[in-house]
């Protein structure tokens, strides 16, 4: 018999007594390995105390590590009990891994030496996120979607898939693309574990260390840290109001032979900046002359809010020079990492053998529900829902800005589509850290501009992203936002 | 109005009517981009038909990108009308993609130029698969668990994820591993996406082009693709019956310096063989005088059936040489995609950095189902319930065997776990290619053994997986193996 010796009129809850006087009897070994624990209900009746208590008590033990428990039987005293939360040991100075990781792994350890500091968001208006509103997911419909592929009974999604992605899902996308006016079929789609995975692909299927390529001024923050590991050489364009300089373009061909050009062509990210139609024809045709493929991340290719369609690069792409990005992870959620690649049959078959070796195939119950997703129409209804709601707040954001914002000192851009809006100071008094503290001090977090360029920049930049901010909270944030760059100013 | 010539006594599915007639409409544009379709409903009364007749070539239109309809309105045809299903164009070819792709890329290509030829498995015995048998995993369990995190409406998990991993899932692999005596904590731990993904994972960890790694011969099949992408230099060590010999090993590394070893010590793939725990301890202090990491793969650690428990190599590593890898593959099910390795801190946090390189997180939703599953006992019971039916298995193909191979041209090898048995001739008259054809020709399917050498073999050797098979098919397809390779010593 387990006797506990429990005080009801302590400060320390029962439920906790109850394990760390367990936990004791197991550490001193008075109860060994294997020991039979006393059942729920008698332990309760034992001591007389509600059996809920008791409950509680052996599941945080069972999470702890020290004793198992199976359905229809007594708990047991684990055979190995170590503390999983034990501090980390000092096992790992013994060897010198510094000495013996690859070249990449340490380019990589290098780069992000500066640790991101957390900040505490509670009670802040926070517009660094770059996802969708985690309050208008669908997630309801996502659920059903799961379930009736999981209940459909088809084995075949819980084996290994194939390379390429789910069959279903590539037809899917290739049909979306045309909806795009992009000629894509079937064998020209890849699916990816989001588009930082088509980001990466491409990388492993073009670059060698020390090949170059070229990227836009500043550029998508989480790609630096991709050009750095690949060891790249990088050629950077400066982002106009109109997008990168053509005539720059041309001029950089004409001295070196990069692998590719890295273009956003919409609402770019971190600028906001959207090319138009003619900037992408000759984009593209100088890029024909001199062979230079193209990758066109197409990540927010729906939410254009403003102004008449313009369509994607990969359009017109006769010689099949571009290689499109897309993802569900800004228009749906980011947890399912699911986006594609549609570029050429020749180029999915390489994606696909880089896929086989770096992990077989992908997860197929996610790629399958998401279809069944696509296929019902829910895709369709959220990309309407979410657009509505996006275009909204952009117009509440810009509004704002104009009605708000006195100072000449910052520029700030009217993006057409997307989430984030750029702020930038050729010649600011204040240095970006400064600012981005002394808006913080008033309620506000944005994103350093410092992050999203690979070299470094003279000016003093920001960057705030609408996507997780209600229409009142983004009218009460850029106030503040404005407030400090109008004082800045006097 | 649309009317529709329809033929009831042709041999042409009324549907598939309805079908190629409004193609041939929209095709030749007398039905536009934006015209409404007439409903279902309407179009069936019209032309006398099941109503479901003209659902389904509705449905169908859809697909083929003809038609676009949302829930509770008119079908309409689609703007742009281009068929999925094209032919493949050549567009390909006019970009010469081969002189352009990275080294590694071409490697690769090169050695996937076989391509494996696709057998109808159909009425065959089908002793290839290396995956827990269909018919028995547990998709209902799964099913609820997916449920239940969906339906917790906690929006983390459809947001990007940490770099290493669902922290709960890394907190239960902690303990999972504390089970099997290797004292790991949770910062030792990183998720994958399945073991082949941790193996890609190590391989971008440690090894530049042109490092030395010293591995099993014949190894697990997968993995030679990896060795030959990152263009590691090969020193191959014959697996005898009691794994590698070690005198062999300790030779090679007075010579050589190899970044590591990669090794299976239970029930090897392909050969079965499990080393015991003095030759596991052996090995171990040989790496450690010769610090040399060694990377373990555990893959079905838990499919024991016969003898006493052996302990993984990663349990006896006090230096931290170890990297233990595990999946989810071979005992609950393929399709989810998630291994781990377990290594030390500072592994872990490089580890973590080429995640966010590669895809910044994993899908957070099947990690925390599969934690749930892992939580309530699930896991434990499937791992009960498949232990059990393999164990049986295993017995039944080795008593079949044992009383039917009278031929000592072959040998094979009694695996106590796993589900792979190995069978070798040093010198048989008989190629492996007629050999698997013979045995085909007699309705078993078995994988040619050439398919897991690095470097060539003397031997005629091939593989037998019981995963997939029932016990009666398991002696009747043995049988006939058995039959096969007896009638080749007459």
């Amino acid at each position: 018999m387990l006797l506990l010796n429990l005080n009801t009129s302590s400060n320390t809850p029962l439920y906790k007594q109850v394990i760390d006087q367990i936990k004791q009897l197991i550490d001193s070994e008075l109860l060994k390995p294997g020991d039979k624990l006393p059942s729920t209900r008698v332990l309760a009746k034992q001591h007389n105390l509600n059996r809920n208590t008791i409950c509680k008590a052996y599941e945080e033990l069972w999470a702890l590590g020290y004793i198992e428990s199976s359905s229809g039987s007594y708990s047991k005293v684990r055979k190995r009990i170590i503390n999983v939360f034990t501090e980390p040991n000092n096992k790992d100075h013994t060897y010198n891994w510094e000495n013996i990781i690859s070249k990449s792994s340490n380019i990589l350890r290098k780069s992000v030496q500066k640790e991101i500091v957390r900040i505490n968001s509670a009670n802040k208006i926070d517009f660094r996120p770059l996802s969708p509103d985690p309050e208008i997911l669908p997630s309801i419909e996502f659920r059903k979607c799961l379930n009736e592929i999981l209940r459909s009974g088809k084995s075949e999604i819980l084996l290994y898939g194939e390379a390429e992605g789910f069959y279903p899902l590539r037809t899917f996308l290739a049909r979306h693309m045309q909806l795009h006016a992009i000629n894509a079929n079937i064998n020209d789609i890849i699916i990816t574990n989001g588009a930082q995975n088509a980001l990466d692909m491409i990388f492993k299927l073009l670059i060698d260390p020390g090949d170059t390529i070229i990227i836009e001024k500043p550029t998508y923050s989480e790609a630096i840290p991709i050009f750095k590991y690949y060891n790249a050489n990088i050629i950077e364009l400066p982002v106009y109001d109109e997008g990168v300089n053509l005539n720059e373009l041309e001029q950089v061909l004409q001295k070196h032979n990069p692998k590719f050009l890295y273009t956003m062509p919409n609402f770019q990210n971190p600028t906001g900046t959207t090319t138009n139609q003619a900037h992408r024809e000759r984009l593209l045709s100088i890029c024909e002359k001199y062979n230079l493929p193209i990758i066109e991340d197409g990540f927010v290719e729906e939410m254009k809010y403003f102004g008449k369609n313009i369509l994607p690069i990969k359009s017109m792409d006769k010689k099949g020079l571009v290689f499109y990005i897309g993802t569900f992870s800004k228009v749906l959620f980011p947890g399912i990492r699911i986006g594609w690649i549609a570029s050429n049959e020749y180029c999915t078959k390489r994606f696909s053998e880089i896929r086989k070796v770096t992990e077989i195939s992908m997860n197929t119950i996610n790629q399958a529900a998401l279809e069944l997703f696509c296929r019902n129409g829910s895709y369709e209804k959220q990309l309407k829902k979410i657009h509505t709601i996006y275009k909204k707040r952009m117009g509440v954001a810009l509004k704002t800005l104009r009605e708000n914002l006195y100072t000449n000192d910052f520029k700030y851009t009217k993006p057409i589509g997307g989430y984030t809006i750029w702020f930038e100071s050729k010649d600011s008094k204040i240095t970006e850290n400064q600012l981005v503290k002394l808006i913080q001090q008033d309620g506000v977090l944005i994103t350093p501009g410092s992050q999203s360029f690979y070299s470094n920049t003279n000016s003093t930049c920001f960057r705030i992203s609408i996507a997780h901010r209600n229409e009142e909270e983004i009218e009460t944030g850029i106030n503040i936002v404005t407030q400090v760059l109008n004082s800045l100013n006097n």
